[in-house]
């Protein structure tokens, strides 16, 4: 495609569809013409021209003079039905819902060479960021060994004001909905899902893997409370919710979205707030970090006209990794070392650890640190949830099950001494 | 050009050369061959079969098989010649040489497109960080408000050295020298011409504009003192060398690399050694920030690498904000606030402040902070160096000249009390 007048059709008209339409009018050098508005409410007031708005999506879908189809709906199940129809008709899609891709990865992939057309999605990542852009086109024959960061703003928000301002979890959440940065139902930012669903498609332009959500473990951070925060702080970290896609050995990948702490040398240490940021470990590179706004209608409208200048440009995602002749395979045969909070002694029958370096008791808190299977936190995902036991990985260190991890040195807690016995296993 | 083995023909053998034979080897997807390697010294001993030695740059240059120049020698003069004759020769390049770029820039993409093929040069800015292919695709169509950045990786290592570790300026420069970080002659990189270089390749595809380095100012690291230190350490702060690349109204933009306070809040503040740092402020992205590593071997290859692939696939730059209808001029016209550390209060005659914040005298030690016209630094550049003065801005404000800057509010100095006297001006 190489046309001087782009015609696009939008479907959606929230916070990030809005901020397209603001950066497309103040854009440098390009110009594209949004045709039609696809929106579902009829009674919402809209800030644009009736005669662009229609409530009917298949005036956009069927007609052959848009080239380009945006998607920015919230609800991930029409967003299928939409994105998929437009890649039949032979339509180029952008889309910003990571849910849906997360999902039908596979699918699109197929579509979009079956039928000749592209779609991006560099906005469903990290917001403003150029993430997937920089993994196609500048890591494409570079081996990494691991991508992690902050994706998701909302459950950042949340960690910071808890951390920064000693906000309570609640009204962190609520300062969060109120500024937009956080949806009516936040479920999804902050028991992990989000994230897991972006780790899931950086697992594909990074490694090449095809995998799906569900086979992806997501620890949130909704059961997170004042003594986790403290043990944090009194290590010098601040707890941060972290997906890890990692290479173990030639050829396994590990992927798992854990609140991790990170100290105060740590690249996301300092990303607060709505803020994203991504660590890309190359093997000639080596560790680059990249940071910038996750969220916003402007940001996130940035990214979402990036990749409509793309597809101008001819430009698709060629999956470069996934085509490469190095079959990668999705693992969970990992230990992973944690800091877990328990109520009694008999949750720590269920959450076995392989080796425990430090146990803590007192009358209301307790916690071991330890090195633990993944897939025991996996067996154990719903008692954990349901007993309000919270896990934080104090490392990103991955060990394979045959290994031996050496002890860590021990830390001592310095607050609350006299409430504190100090056990060590 | 789209084919599965490219032959390649290396120019120069040194660290960056054997670091881009190094990640050629070991890609995961890529394969090209270097064919042939021209050098120039024939006593060095070469880790390479001596078949693809050659003294003779012609048989590379006229040699019709090779598909891609690689241009990865010191001599800028040489390179220039090697770049532009095998432009005209059909030829794609790839070079990390920002002074020749720097020194011809207009010319090289009028090469460009009279013979059809691409010149990429992704190593030769902030080495493994890749921000011109961030700039030219990701913010193509987006007003850029700032790039600023640390980009030279051996004043940055010195000044890490001298402030972390309280080495002195000859010791940490012996260090980098050491350590591969900075040359036999580390003039370009400590008097800021090799970071001009950088700025000016920088000011092309960020803002469209080509200017040569010797319009932009650039006041190095030379003459920094113990005091200038620890002066920047009673604020918090530590120096940085950094281009600062910003657009002061719709239309103009300035230019130059003079070293900065930078606070511990500040993206760049851990920035240390020899990494680089890029912060883009984009009118809809916000702040964005890329660190990686700004020199070495495997870094530096990688980039080189990632443009021998982009040429593979047929990309070349398209410098689209060069090309925007939106014509950017160059300006020196720009108020600085900045800290001078001067020798006697003749110098204060010479350098002219607009408005003084604050002055301080000693016997030892005198310095002011204020409001100074750029063209004022520009035309007393040479007796700032020669007299050992030392410049670093207080922050990275610009005030246009017909307006009034507001009075900053002092701050106190806290050590040595008693041989300091404190004159507010």
């Amino acid at each position: 495609m190489s046309k001087n007048s782009l015609n696009i059709g939008l479907f959606g008209f929230g916070c990030v569809g809005q901020g397209l339409y603001h950066v497309l009018k103040n854009s440098t050098g390009f110009k594209a013409n949004i045709t039609k508005i696809a929106v579902k409410n009829r009674n919402k007031p809209r800030a644009v021209s009736k005669d662009l708005i229609t409530y009917n999506k298949w005036e956009i879908l069927d007609d052959p003079a848009i080239d380009i189809v945006v998607e920015l709906i919230d609800d991930a199940a029409e967003a299928y039905l939409i994105v998929t129809e437009a890649l039949r008709k032979r339509k180029h899609v952008v889309t910003a819902n990571k849910k849906l891709l997360a999902l039908h990865l596979e699918e699109l992939i197929a579509l979009q060479k079956e039928h000749g057309v592209s779609l991006l999605y560099e906005g469903a990542v990290c917001g403003s960021i150029p993430i997937l852009r920089t993994l196609e086109e500048y890591f494409d024959n570079e081996p990494i060994k691991k991508v992690s960061g902050i994706f998701n703003g909302t459950s950042n928000y949340i960690l910071s004001k808890m951390q920064s301002e000693r906000i309570a979890y609640t009204s962190a959440l609520a300062e969060a909905q109120e500024k937009g940065f956080a949806e009516s139902d936040p479920s999804g930012d902050v028991n992990g899902d989000d994230a897991a669903y972006k780790a899931v498609i950086i697992a594909l332009h990074a490694f090449g893997l095809v995998i799906g959500p569900q086979a992806v473990l997501n620890l949130g951070i909704s059961n997170l409370q004042k003594d986790d925060l403290g043990y944090a702080r009194e290590k010098g970290c601040r707890i941060k919710l972290l997906p890890l896609v990692k290479r173990l050995h030639q050829n396994s990948i590990c992927v798992f979205v854990i609140p991790q702490l990170v100290s105060s040398d740590h690249h996301l240490f300092q990303v607060e707030n709505e803020f994203n940021g991504v660590i890309v470990d190359g093997e000639f590179s080596g560790e680059q970090f990249l940071q910038g706004r996750g969220a916003g209608s402007y940001p996130t409208g940035a990214a979402v006209l990036s990749d409509i200048s793309a597809l101008s440009h001819g430009y698709g995602y060629e999956y470069k990794k996934h085509r490469q002749a190095r079959p990668l395979s999705f693992t969970n045969a990992v230990f992973l070392n944690v800091y877990l909070r328990y109520n009694t002694i008999l949750d720590l029958e269920k959450i076995e650890f392989d080796e425990i370096y430090e146990k803590y008791e007192s009358a209301d808190y307790n916690y071991v640190v330890g090195k633990i299977a993944l897939t025991t936190l996996i067996a154990e995902k719903e008692f954990i949830f349901q007993n309000r036991l919270f896990v934080a990985l104090i490392n990103d260190e991955t060990d394979p099950p045959t290994h031996e991890l050496p002890r860590q040195k021990k830390q001592k807690t310095n607050s609350n001494p006299e409430l504190r016995k100090k056990i060590t296993a």
